[in-house]
């Protein structure tokens, strides 16, 4: 529905600037939403779109700004006069001015941090000096501080004075001379609190912070635990520096889950959205992988190479290979996600790796015997009985589903145990999932098949 | 670290419980988190879980209670008394009492709905009629409502008189007399309005809003796309009926993730997390998949068992077919994927189809390309020069390499489209992912291969 309707509006769109009823053009922009505009903008080409751009307000111009790809930011940037990246600068909240930056070519970040005034350019340089992905990175220092000893009237006053320049009003921290954080406030209890209370006495104590080296992720996950709508940044001495949002926390949690979902199917993270990368970025994103992979798939061909002569006196058995594999990477990549994504919101530790493997090996066993049982009875049924295959004896039938059994539980302890190691050992947990446990899992099962197929078929 | 603290204060509980200390123990619940409190709570087992509960202040007590597991809730209120249980649901939100509601067996949702007052039940039935995860199942009645002819002052007493029962009152919404909804107004807007200002001077008017059947998911996108901290809903004649706020949306967002990636991994997605599971829950939500993959894996068997004579007389050609269904399937999954998880964002319509196809295809040959050359590379250098396995001709390597090629572009294209068209057809898109591809690109890469051998080598 929002799709087709943006359709509808670039046509019209166009045939407006096509007609320069740039009037009628711009009563249009300002009863839309910032995003919506930066969608609509972006569409235009490289020609029309500084011209467009200043037919907005200056404040809806700012909003608009920040909503768009970095490629157009530094198109328009570049057309930009002094003056005008000015009013943009200023508009522009901290911690947006911090995103822009880090995606601007050098130059460019030169003039951006040129037209910004002395106090915004010294605050701009100190949070990016936060190592990437830290709390200190993503927050911003635009909130508002209460001293304890204030009332709730003065409050009121003060939050009233600044909150033009706030990206938050609604939660106020508390800080005490030395800005130590000591608690918080929110509007709503200072709204109903009578004028003469002091902040003391309607503050909350038990106050959630974050320091600034904390992982973003980190930071999304309290937000969410905690419902909060602001998360307070302290330095090592408990000092109140900066807040996060939780609109700069749902990024980061959509930016996260992505990653691990690109991760976890053997894809390079990449921060663009996926119709904007070209055809080579998307290959860079996937071929290191790919070849990696493909590369130690020669370990499972040296297996088969090496029971060649077996294979050829047991044709059938070559035939269940492929099933032997698949099912043991489901079963393996099941407990890999199941465990990476638990890591990831935080349900999981490294110091529950007892109970979860002894989770997974009950589950194993009742994946293992169901499987075995049914896979016994279809061979029995299609394989034999229907399709009259007569070099698929019981005794095959048996190798076959002591393997896939004995295939099973070594999967879903291979996929459980190696993201809780990798989060030990400092990796991230999400590499350790389908492809990678897939790979390590054919290997295995094979040499389980050979071996259980000596046993049983002496060979 | 979080963790660790939680083990001391649970050994420190046991020991205040032991010792009957209740004085000190109510005075540490008071200055910890609902949150937390719950997860401390939840460890105590069945017998002391009550009398802990009961030493909580009322107000704590109600936000403890939303935060804890069913089984834990459903124990409670078996014990509670018709008062105690009154005093609970008088704290609880609208769209907390629907959660809790959904969650607990009849008997106890008859004894719920008794002690709400007659007004909140009526709500909670109607909330209840709204179809599972759609916006009306998840939104709460409490929001602010104001009219266009109200001044700010009126506003800010109209919210404060009416704040203790509102879940927000951050962003207040517009309606005329009809209780259609016109506009919105944030508190900041408010406070920063002169006494005597109009809300309809100050209100704004591009509101976004949702309808009480579109989907959860959707209500996430949109709060997360516009950074919005509610979101009102409306009913189909655009009559205001309530709000989603950013925490609510916050869980939406995770659950649906975290049930994209298990869908992913071919498990049926659950509500709980990981360590509540019991072994025979997690079989029931993984069996399914694996014996449906199981058993098509049987087409692969057929296609080897058709080609066994072959097999048979070049040998070599079987020590590969695991890297090339895996390396099929690692490919396919990875476009399969990254369109899934544009689709879950709104990035990606089916109208893209084209676009993504041609996309894909060109990424496809790049990765076709660079894979097949290294390989015959690694071929000619690892099987032929280093294990000296004369099985493996130069036409061998090429049969290999072609296939793996023409693999490489089928996978890519099928995990592109096949999610596309799953949500064309309104099915969700995450099961179309790599266990269901792999399945569909081995039984694919497989009938290549014996068509590539018999054109090269003449089988």
């Amino acid at each position: 529905m929002a799709e087709t309707n943006t359709t509808i509006l670039s046509s019209t769109l166009e045939a407006l600037i096509e007609n320069k009823k740039y009037a009628t053009l711009r009563d249009i922009f300002v009863t839309m939403q910032p995003m919506d505009i930066a969608g609509v903008l972006g569409e235009l080409g490289e020609n029309r779109l500084p011209l467009m751009f200043r037919l907005l307000p200056k404040e809806l111009a700012a909003e608009t700004f920040i909503e768009m790809d970095p490629e157009e930011q530094e198109l328009l940037i570049r057309g930009f006069s002094d003056a005008e990246l000015k009013d943009v600068v200023d508009e522009l909240y901290v911690d947006d001015a911090v995103d822009l930056i880090e995606e601007m070519p050098a130059n460019v970040v030169k003039r951006i941090l040129k037209s910004a005034d002395p106090e915004m350019r010294r605050t701009i340089n100190e949070l990016l000096n936060y190592p990437e992905d830290s709390a200190g990175s993503i927050m911003t220092t635009e909130y508002v501080s209460l001293r304890p000893e204030m009332t709730a009237e003065e409050a009121i006053k003060r939050i009233r004075r600044g909150a033009v320049d706030k990206e938050t009003i609604y939660t106020c921290y508390v800080t005490d001379k030395n800005r130590k954080l000591v608690g918080y406030v929110t509007l709503k209890s200072l709204l109903l609190a009578e004028d003469d209370t002091q902040i003391t006495q309607i503050m909350g104590t038990d106050t959630i912070s974050v320091t600034t080296t904390d992982d973003q992720e980190e930071v999304a996950n309290a937000l969410s635990k905690y419902d909060l709508s602001a998360l307070p940044v302290v330095d090592k001495e408990s000092r109140l520096v900066g807040i996060v949002t939780v609109d700069d926390a749902i990024d980061v949690m959509e930016e996260e889950a992505t990653e691990d979902i690109e991760k976890m199917a053997a894809i390079m993270p990449t921060d663009k959205p996926y119709l904007k990368l070209s055809p080579f970025e998307i290959w860079k994103s996937r071929i290191p992988w790919l070849l990696l992979l493909m590369v130690s798939a020669t370990f499972t061909g040296l297996i088969i190479s090496s029971f060649e002569s077996a294979l050829a006196k047991w044709v059938a058995l070559t035939a269940f290979i492929p099933m032997l594999m698949d099912t043991g990477g489901n079963t393996g990549s099941q407990a890999s996600v199941t465990v990476i994504r638990a890591l990831s919101l935080g349900d999981l530790e490294f110091s529950d790796f007892f109970r979860v493997v002894w989770k997974e090996l009950r589950v194993a066993v009742l994946c293992a015997v169901s499987l075995a049982v049914v896979n016994f009875l279809k061979i029995q049924l299609v394989d034999v009985w229907l399709m009259h295959n007569t070099s698929v004896t019981v005794t095959v039938n048996l190798v076959i589903c002591i393997t896939l059994a004995f295939t099973i539980i070594c999967a879903k302890l291979v996929g459980c145990t190696l993201p809780l190691l990798a989060k030990k050992l400092g990796f991230d947990p999400a590499v350790m999932a389908s492809p990678f446990i897939t790979t390590i899992v054919d290997a295995l099962s094979l040499l389980i098949y050979f071996q259980v197929a000596r046993l049983l078929l002496g060979i």
